[in-house]
């Protein structure tokens, strides 16, 4: 049979009471629908009550069920047994899970713990090095059809681990992917329906996609074909986008500048006005960043520029705090103060107020200077959705082109491709 | 009837493709949980296709059944006509609904718009301040039960509103809580787990709580009783966290200060160390910002502490950068150099490296100076969680301790207190 529609059955009372929040569901899904599946339907059940009859409805409706949960010592756990009924065999020893956990604990096995090592019939279990409940997956029959069932331990250091290792090439095999393989990208500044589109207009040779959004990066994961074959399409991407939108591997748009940077034994410093901050925020996230970052100033007053940085008050006064003078006059004020490598400099309209026809909600200018580089300076018309996003995407476009400027990229030719920010 | 069981049906593709995560479970089912509901099942589904089989299913099973999303204006919300599908009667339009949003959105309306004024015959609108989409409750016919029914639009900032001000007292009613009423506070710093202990240690009458996770607070509900109950119920907590950590309704930990500032007409400026910017990025989160803040410094190198706010060499050779003497130094440095009324400086030793067992990790300094004000300093240990937890918390410190510098409180009285973070 063809396995496509997948549901979730998520087991926990201390979920449906509110007490924790789930864990698993966004995990799962979006797991499961880069695979090619479609979810329809993640249920949250509480340990008591009316687990079986819940279940029996997913598997009259679903080809792929997972649950989560319900495999612990305790009479409460009742999965095994639940999943055991519904596929008409009895519940038995698993041999090789019994020995593991005996080697683990010993003649303790021998209270609780010695339930978790029954599986269903004919089903196989799964073993899981973080705890003392094995999975285990196998077929459940209902009229003609076997629906593909696995059941996991709750928690999610326990869950992820086993999820990612044993069940989800499992899975891409029980859906056709004969040799399961997947590349990761992370894009930046792509909104997450564009790349959606995109990824549509590009894809080719039955190649699947899927994304997670995680702050300030969407990761995109593309399925299928070789690994030739998922370069071909990332590149065909990014000839759309700009190739500095779509990154290789999991990176953060700060990690593009800060590897760099300790690549080049060198050092950077900012001065922000619109972005308030938040760009030297996002260059020490990670440990170790005083090895790149000097420090900057935030100039959210004009006089703070003047004072902190010694943009002068004719620029201020001639072409106003957002141009091109007056972030030239910034990364130019904060680099010599500094004596850094590197600096960079924003300025921009975050709105809801400060607007106009000539510079709209959403234009930001970007100074860049260096050492032994001529300043330079670049505009962007951000699409605003709310000041916060103007903030937030201004921050990523200011770690971008630092890095492209530091490579000596043209920071115009970057920016020209960007048409969907 | 008897109103006791109740589901969750949250609609949205988004979630079931794992795009995003779902925040509505977790609040609700706590919530219904508190009033002594017995959730039985969460149920999330997408847009299309199955919702009306699976939602009969919890009408069959369950007394109560709340509906998040599918209320927007496209084909794909179909939340509506399932629903007076079910209840076996017409969409007509809710007057009152189609005024107000006509009033808003004028002429418009006449797209798509129109059917979000639509509600099942017999059931009552329910109004929605923050958006397009009216939630509406009524009752369905379900052989001789009347299931209790509420729509509520999906996005968190409508839905949670609509559920706390026109939903919860509804549901109280329903389950028997004759005079149902409730107090919002604002908790900082305290971890939810504390603060779920420390309710549970002060409550008295039978007054319930819940609380909100968001952000940079938790939002803390006190249920049931009169006003003056909770307000009993609230200075018992008070008097175990500390006064400045529970804060009356709804603000965030940069309003209590940015609401004074702009009370006094007074600005302010900051020098930051561990948090990096990200102080004064709160302080311009919201619009309107330049009226209060005027910009400051991110020293992350001690050279950036002596060239922009010339903290002395002496004192960062004796004392180290996470000092009172060097927090002193900054303060006075950036209120001098920017002229504000008064100015906050942070230093302190964020982690993973650079503890000791005399400044182990966690461990912030706090300066704040003043126009006609002696400077103060005062130091405080947090808990530590990792890196990012570290640089958060220091800078909600940051912002309470501000407000509390500029009323002329004691610092250390304060801090004292705070026992739990």
């Amino acid at each position: 049979m063809t396995y496509l529609s997948a549901a979730l059955f998520i087991i926990g009372t201390e979920l449906t009471r509110g007490v924790i929040a789930d864990k698993h569901c966004q995990l799962l899904s979006s797991q499961l629908t880069q695979l090619g599946y479609r979810v329809d339907r993640m249920v949250l059940v509480p340990d008591d009550g009316t687990i079986a009859e819940v279940l029996e409805d997913c598997i009259a409706h679903c080809d792929v069920v997972l649950l989560t949960g319900g495999l612990g010592p305790t009479s409460d756990d009742m999965t095994r047994s639940i999943v055991a009924s519904l596929a008409k065999v009895p519940l038995v020893r698993d041999k090789q899970t019994f020995e593991l956990l005996y080697q683990r604990i010993g003649e303790r096995i021998w209270g609780a713990n010695e339930q978790q090592t029954m599986i269903p019939e004919g089903f196989e279990a799964i073993p899981n090095p973080f705890g003392t409940a094995a999975g285990f997956r196998g077929f459940i029959p209902s009229g003609n059809r076997h629906i593909a069932c696995v059941a996991m331990p709750g928690p999610p250091r326990e869950m992820d681990p086993m999820f990612f290792d044993e069940v989800l090439p499992w899975l891409a095999q029980l859906i056709g992917h004969d040799d399961f393989s997947r590349s990761e990208y992370s894009t930046f500044l792509i909104p997450e329906a564009k790349l959606e589109e995109l990824c549509k207009s590009v894809t080719f040779n039955g190649l699947t996609w899927g994304t997670r959004f995680q702050d300030l990066k969407i990761s995109l994961y593309l399925n299928g074909g070789d690994s030739e074959e998922r370069t071909v399409m990332a590149d065909h991407l990014r000839s759309l986008v700009g190739p500095s939108l779509v990154i290789d591997g999991d990176v953060m748009p700060s990690d593009l500048l800060t590897d760099l940077l300790l690549e080049r034994n060198e050092t950077i410093s900012c001065a922000e006005s619109c972005t308030s901050g938040f760009i030297a925020k996002l260059l020490t996230d990670k440990r170790g960043s005083s090895a790149w970052f000097y420090g900057g100033v935030v100039t959210y007053a004009n006089e703070a520029k003047r004072e902190f940085l010694g943009v002068s008050e004719l620029t201020l006064d001639t072409h106003g705090a957002v141009s091109e003078a007056c972030v030239r006059e910034m990364a130019k004020g904060v680099l010599d103060r500094s004596k850094t490598d590197w600096s960079i400099a924003v300025s921009g309209i975050a709105g809801p107020d400060g607007g106009s026809k000539e510079k709209p909600i959403g234009t930001v200018w970007f100074g860049f200077a260096g050492k032994n580089r001529p300043t330079e300076a670049v505009c962007v018309h951000l699409s605003t959705w709310g000041r916060e996003s103007v903030r937030r995407k201004a921050s990523v476009v200011a770690l971008i082109l630092a890095s492209r400027y530091i490579k000596g990229d043209c920071l115009l030719d970057t920016v020209d491709k960007w048409q969907y920010i």
